[in-house]
């Protein structure tokens, strides 16, 4: 089997295709707002079935449904599930957008609209290789397993207990996790591996009011409590100083340094974007790089005490909490490490400081030499070109876990966005070059994967 | 003289002068919301008129008149400078009010008023205290200077400067600070000193944007800076570690000791009205009383960071700032201590958090042993029938020191505002019976103070 008849199909139907990914992005499904995402799964399913993909919506209780889709392949023996979500961040500033983001108007060659690039486009990618193969083939070249949830952009709070529900439906030989695309020179990247998160809210109370300041002498100050609790918690040089903290971080294998050196770093370009002369820790270069990649991190992402407008009111505040964010590494466990500050606090003195689950995320990855990071590394340099970059892990987060560790599946992370597709931001867009590019790595993944 | 006619006609003439402090009450003059504190500076020149004293509204450029009056005596050399403010706290919320809080209802015997108790009840006091005294005798019994300032709820932010271009103006022998009242048994109350304070905000800037939290090995937390930062400077123990702080702190004489002693401290009322069951650091009795009145603090009146809403949002955020009110005691410097606080953050590494100076006041005391202490003391206790509660030094600040250091002159803190008496919160009130002692306790002080 060659793809030409497919190449052919696609190349015909393309019009068509650019505007059943519009239909898409034109029905809103902002899960922070609850806006649309309902309506959008069964719109998404919807185009689903018409490309030949047996789909459920499979309400949650107290979630967004997941749309979840079948396609059983003739030739192959070899199952793939596919991941990505349908909702999208919410459009706000909307005075920012140049067209307004649900109408996904097309400028110059690309789409506009939220969720274009993160991650509407990416699923229709798949969906439409589906229906090149099913027109021109008459089969896909490997058993589809579609697992596309509503909640990616809040945190995926339901997805854990639904994969814990459907671990037979979900079966699989690997996973391709469909998001992300082009780095900032046009190279697709891939990710074998996500960090964990461990996010906390810290809580302390004082009187019972906000007090005049002048009782200071006698009053606890949550603010200070919280201060001082957190100052036994990181260190100046950036080390996390609860005990065990590193215990279980496994430092980057030769292979995985190996990609280290091989993946570019636009430090200048970094630092340009976010306004900065220095890294912290005068860090540069491959330090630097390795630093954001293999690094276990805590953050305080919010504290909030007292009286912050202008000028100067005079208040022992009667409350105060910080939100930290604790990046993890492989293989750290959130659950253990919870436990593990909240016993430093303890032990510390800092008991009145309360320790507050707001959520958390596995760290995981999945080694280079899987079926699935091979083939997912060779059909990116065929479709595009050039050699991919790949990275061992990512500095940020997500639900890889599931995947690798709840249903023992090797699971990587890539997708066909354009370089500076503005996901999360105004004016987020694909190009329909890149997304015809997207179809066809797709159709390379599920071809490769099935037959090799 | 006696002050027999004096008595009578205060009785006779009460219900007017209760009229006339409605009418005060009457005239919103909130300094924070600029309402209608200039219409209330003219309307107390005119009630100070027709009293018989001389009076001037004085314009500031950039802040509230100051109503500045006097009245010469033909008895007495001796001059007593009266300060207070004409200003009021802002009245909300205002839904907690019985009755609206400019409407100055009587109700069983008591005036509801914004400002009531603080300080348009003790003006009136003084100014009616005046109109009996020429009335009667024909004369004041000490040469009077009004000094009423219109910006004391907002930091008395133009009174430095008002004092230093009228110094001659405001020679005199000693100053009355007519603000406060009873304490919670009925007892009046005497401040010889204010403790000063050094108001800062400490900021810090990171990247030119808030950034997502996977950068936190990159880029500098201005949240993590300023905490760190912090906890360089007060120690779990509550001991300022600035170096130097403590190098002009003048521990309590024997004779304030005494007073301490002599003062009651309402432990269990403290706690009780403040949700508390312990007192910071296990203080109790006498020992936390003081620490109340003798202490330097540090507090954090406010921390601001990245998100602080609900559930979790990974930002590594572009800015922090902390309010921090440092109170400071006799003799401690705030300019000199302002510096010490900027060397010691330079020193510690913390260069890249700018303290910006919002406000501050110095610590100011009036010996025990002065003509005005003693002169009131006696007057409280001949018109209370009891002995006052005299404190060596106040937990609040205030500004004191413009008399005491400025001007050269003693002074002391007193009121006659009733027990309890709602200053600040809603339902704020003088009952008539403590509005007429206040005019007799402003009559025996200037009685007193002029003869004796």
């Amino acid at each position: 089997m060659t793809l030409h008849n497919f190449f052919n199909y696609v190349e015909v139907n393309c019009e068509r295709f650019v505007e059943e990914l519009r239909k898409l992005l034109r029905q809103p499904s902002v899960s922070a707002q609850d806006k649309g995402v309902k309506e959008c799964a069964l719109l998404l399913r919807k185009l689903m079935e018409e490309s030949g993909i047996e789909t459920r919506v499979i309400p949650l209780p107290e979630g967004q449904p997941v749309v979840y889709g079948e396609v059983k392949s003739k030739a192959s023996k070899r199952t793939l599930l596919v991941y990505s979500h349908y909702d999208v961040q919410p459009p706000e500033p909307l005075n920012e957008w140049v067209n307004p983001p649900f109408e996904a108007e097309v400028r110059d060659g690309a789409i506009y609209a939220r969720g274009a690039s993160d991650s509407k486009g990416n699923i229709m990618a798949y969906v439409k290789a589906v229906e090149a193969f099913l027109k021109t083939v008459g089969d896909v070249p490997v058993n589809l397993k579609f697992l596309f949830e509503g909640e990616e952009e809040v945190s995926s709070t339901h997805l854990p207990g639904f994969i814990a529900q459907h671990k037979g439906m979900l079966e699989a030989d690997a996973v391709v996790c469909c998001d992300g695309g082009m780095d900032p020179s046009g190279r697709p990247t891939i990710d074998l591996g996500l960090k964990g998160i461990l996010y906390v809210e810290l809580r302390c109370i004082g009187a019972g009011v906000d007090l005049h300041s002048s009782y200071a002498p006698l009053v606890k100050n949550p603010a200070w409590r919280i201060l001082w609790a957190l100052a036994t918690v990181k260190s100046l040089d950036e080390r996390i100083t609860v005990e065990g903290w590193y215990d279980r971080v496994q430092p980057p294998s030769p292979a995985e340094l190996q990609l280290l050196n091989e993946a570019p770093f636009n430090e200048e370009g970094i630092k340009k974007a976010f306004g900065l002369t220095t890294f912290l820790m005068n860090r540069s270069g491959s330090e630097a790089f390795k630093a954001l990649i293999c690094e276990p991190t805590c953050t305080i992402c919010g504290f909030e005490a007292g009286y912050t407008g202008s000028g100067s009111k005079t208040v022992l505040p009667s409350t105060a909490m910080a939100k930290i964010d604790f990046r993890l590494v492989y293989d750290q466990s959130p659950s253990e490490l919870l436990e593990k500050l909240k016993r430093h606090l303890v032990d510390r003195g800092f008991g009145d400081v309360e320790v507050v689950l707001i959520g958390f995320l596995e760290p995981s990855k999945t080694p280079l030499e899987a079926h699935v990071s091979q083939t997912v590394i060779k059909a990116a340099e065929k479709v595009y070109g050039v050699k991919p970059v790949v990275y061992p892990n990512a500095a940020g987060s997500g639900p890889d876990y599931l995947f690798t560790k709840r249903l023992g599946l090797a699971s990587i992370w890539t997708g066909c966005a354009p370089p500076f597709s503005k996901a999360h931001a105004p004016n987020e867009f694909i190009t329909i070059h890149h997304f015809v590019k997207g179809i066809m790595y797709a159709a390379s993944i599920m071809y490769d994967f099935g037959s090799n």
